[in-house]
């Protein structure tokens, strides 16, 4: 018997893809065939009717707020009190994975079904959440847009007004699929989030453990800079009068990775350090590269640790101009501080894991995720479930059958003790 | 008094441009205006009915060859003996400089000039060549075209039926403006070839020298390579679990970039070696590279240290598989072996260039010439004068007028030397 949250993502799996033969047909995707549902696809407006089905088949009440975020709620026998609330997104990147943000709403809405199964009565209410635009691959101004305003981050009339890649607004886009509701959420109304998701990373598939329990969310580092030496041609300039930009970029490659790694080896916080964009001008054969662009991704769960290998990096590049010569302009960094999930959650998602009899492994999400908007109003907690070889936002992403149960049993779990009140 | 070649540079230096102010409003070029002037187009066909024109009123005859080749002869009075031959191209890349191959063939028409002027008698006929596209900017499947024909490289039915970037053949183009003669040059009646041309590199300016006497033209090899590593979240992947393509390809750069400048120091043939080219997948700061694309090209003068620097490369890229488990994918190289210019015609313009009191260096040609095809046919030497900052290829190119006549005054005394039959 196939199970039915099993069902659920088969389904969903099919929606935005390029034909619609799905993972059932056989067991692996075909790594050509992406799902693409940015928000404003009907694609997505086919997964968001099918969510809609499903919640109230689970015995959810819906309701729908103005940036179309989409709550179903099972009422609890204190119905006062405030809310656990679990879920995560239903849009995806271009041409990306089926799991990456639908694996935690259906993951949550089959936690409700297996409480229902169970008899269990909750005291709290909880909420199913399915946030809108955590991607950004619509509107871009924007990832995790709809945690953004339920958390007061950013006002709802600033969210609708924003355009997408084809240029209309978050308004029209929900007006036409029918998802700009008229409920408002109180955020204050919200004790408890958690968001089941895959990992996106290597970390649990290399060591084979089921189960992540996410103590923090990294902060990120974003820094652009450009290396200016002297562009000539290649056969006619003496080694000993070039001014190469691309071998002096290539020697702050080099001294990025090597502090990331001897930074991540020494500290206790992991730090991750990341080279991600280079582009060469000219860019011909023939010529000695006159400029470079370059972007740097620095990542940590310490503030501390981000901005030590941040300065280190500046430093190396201001020491270009006076060693080499070459001309260096930097942007100001742009960085999101890491977030610390509650002690008490993990340790609830914990004692749910030791309980189901499951491995599990404390570690840190190295991407953004809408429970980093929510942390700043609830006391919130995350569940990762490994990523097949660590690749996510492609069609190649995967994650097993039994591992997602065991996510899933986990969630079910922890939902039962913070539903109650005590 | 202004001098007939400035006079004759200067009026040159307006065809091509994108406005038609010249280098005489203001001593120094635009650096906004480069000329455009590749076979095909309308400046092309001006610059060639400007150059006919000159040659005729220097006294010289003017022939064109099936490829649109000019050849303007000036007898001897052994008239049976092989000429000495000299020249350069017409044509220009795109937004380039005025000076790369034009200053050649007007050199060629002043030195011819100033003969008549002292009533010199040459004995060996004397042949002023303006080649066909040998910039390949046009008609891109043969550099050097006109010069390959005239040495039998390449046939002129081959070349007359090759395509320019707009699909039109050779033929089309000079039946169109006029340039497609009947005239066939045979090969054994060139003595001696000798051109006059931009440095398009630093060491004469660098060094203050006005004249460079060419013993070498150097070889090239390209060679083009593709490493593979795992493209991945550049957040969620721990650096010990990474493979990154950029950071091997890093190594590459610097590998190449301190291997050549050992080479150049300590060997006596200059060795140079440049990554051109390095293009990274996908190129965006939040994924760990999971492909580089690189472009080397290696220069010397000695064929053995190009293919040892080559080696090494080869090498270098090889050890990625096994120590960091790259998937690296090479083309088999790319190569032209260097090309070494007379002795005899080398010592005659260091005894012109001694006579005339003019300092003077011998080196080597890292960029190709027209010399380079005529070497398989005759006796060659090249003059260089320097190239303010090394620039070329670029509306910033510039020579002093200073150094252009002196470049003028060694070529016009070499010419005496060889148009004498001894």
């Amino acid at each position: 018997m196939i199970s039915r949250i099993k069902e659920d993502l088969i389904r969903t799996s099919a929606m935005g893809r390029v034909s619609n033969r799905t993972v059932a047909s056989y067991g692996q995707l075909d790594p050509k065939m992406g799902v693409s549902r940015p928000e404003g696809s009907s694609a997505n407006k086919v997964l968001r009717d099918f969510t809609v089905q499903r919640m109230q088949t689970a015995g959810l009440s819906v309701r729908v707020d103005r940036v179309g975020n989409i709550f179903g709620r099972k009422d609890g026998s204190m119905n006062h009190e405030k809310a656990v609330m679990v879920g995560s997104h239903l849009d995806s990147v271009m041409n990306g994975g089926h799991l990456d943000g639908a694996l935690g709403v259906f993951a949550g809405i089959e936690a409700v079904r297996r409480l229902h199964d169970e008899d269990f009565q909750n005291q709290r209410p909880i909420e199913v959440a399915a946030f809108t635009g955590e991607e950004g691959s619509a509107f871009v101004v924007g990832a995790m847009l709809g945690s953004a305003v339920l958390t007061g981050k950013m006002s709802a009339d600033a969210a609708l007004s924003t355009r997408n890649t084809l240029g209309r607004t978050l308004h029209e886009v929900l007006t036409e699929n029918g998802y700009q509701g008229d409920f408002e959420y109180c955020s204050n109304d919200i004790d408890v989030f958690m968001e089941l998701h895959i990992e996106q990373g290597p970390v649990l598939d290399t060591e084979n453990i089921s189960v992540g329990i996410v103590e923090h969310i990294t902060g990120i580092t974003w820094l652009k800079s450009i290396i200016t030496g002297i562009g000539n041609h290649a056969g006619t300039t003496p080694m000993h009068l070039r001014q190469d930009a691309l071998v002096a970029a290539a020697d702050v490659v080099r001294f990025l990775n090597r502090r990331a790694q001897e930074m991540a080896k020494s500290k206790q916080s992991p730090v991750v350090g990341t080279t991600g964009h280079l582009s060469v001008y000219p860019n011909n054969m023939n010529v000695v590269p006159g400029m470079v662009e370059l972007g740097f991704d620095i990542r940590s769960t310490s503030l501390e640790s981000m901005q030590c290998l941040t300065d280190e990096t500046i430093s190396f590049l201001n020491g270009l101009k006076q060693e080499k010569g070459m001309d260096v302009h930097m942007e100001s960094p742009d960085t999101q501080a890491p977030v610390k999930l509650s002690d008490e959650i993990v340790r609830t998602i914990e004692k749910a894991a030791v309980q189901a009899g499951i491995r599990f492994k404390r570690m840190a999400s190295g991407a953004g995720h809408d429970t980093q908007n929510m942390a700043s109003i609830a006391r919130t907690g995350m569940i990762f479930v490994p990523s097949v070889m660590g690749i996510s936002h492609s069609p190649m992403e995967w994650t097993e059958w039994d591992d997602i149960e065991k996510g899933v049993s986990v969630l079910t779990g922890a939902l039962k003790y913070l539903s109650a009140c005590n």
